[in-house]
């Protein structure tokens, strides 16, 4: 924005830049809104911003985004206890959590295997993961990761970990497009990739 | 997002999609987003929020929006001071000012006239342009709105008030696509609308 904007407006304009899939269009438009906006709802977003941030962490089980200590599915009593769906982020709990199929626990990496950008195995949470398995009543490790690169190097690395451990390692039938996102899969698609699931 | 999740993500993700353009998987994927920003970055965005909303307001004599009394543009002494152009919303203002071509003043209305939602003359910034003219030293006056229903209507509503005062009142020529926005206009188009201007 050019110098005769007001300066609060640019920079608010510019943190919403920041943010994955707003330009600076679309920035400039919802800086705009905000400025439309009640003042209460302004702070009301404000604290929103600050108590996503402060209160919430990750599960010590499952290393899942929650507000308690142990998420509501880790202290679920209905829920499998020996499956354990391991997925790249919090967002694919969510997706996986739709099919309303799926009823062991999860295990999120928080990323995928990526030795060019620096991501190496210590960078995820594989070490709380085999911490959880060796603690027993694990039979099943489904590896739920993203069906690209990244995602098959991590799957396979796991699973290689865990079968010497004598659990069953599967991952999600490739009936998810390849190359796609998990997060987008509708739900059918992602229930008949559980449902299909082959041993690695 | 299911009741699995944190409450306050499922909060500040509510917050994201109440946002013009951002639809709930967006929306989703930005509050994750946030949550692995540093504290300090998401401290400076719900500052950046409440700033934006406190201290900006509408400038006293052309209602752009402003920190300061008056903004930049009226009180700059080499601005020709006897054209106003009014526009509909201050990001018009922005695209105007982008063609580097225009030197008078700005009126910003905050909206156009559309009756049937209830959005009538008193409910824009109508009154408060005829008593800077009333003022004297004004010789033209261009409506730079929309070229849309709405746009068209209150560009002829004010030009009925103002052609009385003895004011020229001209209308940027349709060189811009009709039907469309006038902030998304490149700026060669939009220069060439300013320079083709009509009387009405």
């Amino acid at each position: 924005m050019a110098d005769h904007n007001a300066l609060p407006l640019i920079i608010l304009t510019e943190k919403f830049a920041s943010l994955p899939g707003i330009g600076m269009k679309s920035a400039q438009r919802i800086a705009y809104h905000v400025m439309t906006m009640d003042e209460n709802s302004v702070e009301e977003f404000a604290q929103a911003l600050l108590d996503a941030k402060k209160k919430v962490h990750c599960c010590k089980v499952c290393q899942n985004l929650t507000e308690r200590e142990v998420c509501p599915i880790c202290g679920d009593p209905n829920r499998m206890k020996s499956v354990i769906c391991v997925v790249e982020s919090p967002k694919d709990v969510t997706a996986v959590e739709r099919t309303h199929e799926y009823g062991g626990l999860y295990h999120v990496l928080h990323g995928l295997l990526s030795p060019m950008d620096g991501i190496t195995p210590d960078k995820l949470r594989i070490r709380q993961l085999l911490a959880r398995i060796s603690g027993g009543g694990t039979e099943e490790v489904i590896m739920a990761t993203n069906p690209t690169v990244e995602g098959d190097a991590t799957a396979l690395y796991i699973a290689n970990l865990l079968k010497p451990l004598g659990i069953k390692v599967s991952r999600l039938a490739f009936g998810l497009p390849v190359g796609g996102m998990l997060e987008y899969a509708d739900e059918v698609t992602l229930y008949k990739a559980i449902e299909n699931r082959n041993l690695i």
